[in-house]
């Protein structure tokens, strides 16, 4: 079982890949594509796009993680956030990968115990939990890791949803 | 210059693909692709994908036109539609199609002369310019050559955008 979880978004697209190994969860990769903002949103869901096929490919991936989004105050980032989350349900489709969906407090529930925990303090369980990740990893790798490991542990019945 | 306009959607996603030739703008297909209700989004995602990119291959599209869509009152509904948006997105990266979009009032305007016009009104100017379409087309088959139309228009300067 090899898991990506994905947080995307049109500035910086936090991603994590988490393998099921003897019972351990190992970082496979983890990191965050940046999207040039000079680019055409077009030419920016084609580097999305292109990114992470290679990613399942490269890591055999068999599972997609998501989180949940919700409606803010701005209703264009919200349908653009769309057009990524309609990426991955496509390479989710074409590559035959299971997709998990999981609301913003459960992850930060299972991660943290407190479904109304800081990023930061996201941060600090994912560091504990992963201590090889370089100390000071970006808040969206993180999150996208902690987005992952729901995934790893929902395929285990680990937490209920 | 071959234009295929979308009118997407997740139960029935209407299309029309128009020419120019010789300053005359023909149909070259039109139609409503039915998603099924009892497949998974996913699945329906990567139909919608196969399906028009055959369309694309086929006819050697060169641009699309699109709907812009407003937040109605389902926002669940609104980041949906965003999904089919991201993949015709990527298809316009993949094949390398302008692409155009239109306001729904644009639309009606630019092919009624009243951005008020209603469905009805909008598919008894299509089925006057295009006398050979079937009498009773679909509402989702007129409106969406209304979009395309536009991008017909919009390609010749006949509307300013």
């Amino acid at each position: 079982m090899v898991l990506l979880g994905i947080d995307p978004g049109f500035k910086h697209a936090g991603f994590g890949i988490l393998a099921l190994q003897d019972k351990r969860v190992m970082v496979i990769d983890c990191g965050c594509l940046n999207l040039p903002q000079a680019k055409s949103l077009q030419e920016r869901i084609g580097i999305f796009h292109t990114f992470f096929t290679e990613k399942i490919i490269t890591y055999n991936i068999t599972h997609i993680a998501l989180e949940t989004p919700f409606l803010g105050k701005n209703t264009q980032s919200f349908l653009k956030l769309g057009y990524l989350r309609g990426i991955i349900y496509l390479l989710s489709n074409v590559h035959a990968l299971e997709l998990y969906e999981f609301a913003p407090r459960q992850v930060k529930q299972a991660v943290t115990g407190f479904g109304g925990a800081s990023k930061e303090q996201v941060a600090l369980v994912i560091g504990r939990l992963f201590p090889k990740l370089p100390v000071q990893s970006r808040l969206d790798i993180t999150d996208a890791l902690a987005i992952t490991l729901c995934g790893v542990w929902s395929t285990q019945n680990k937490i209920r949803l």
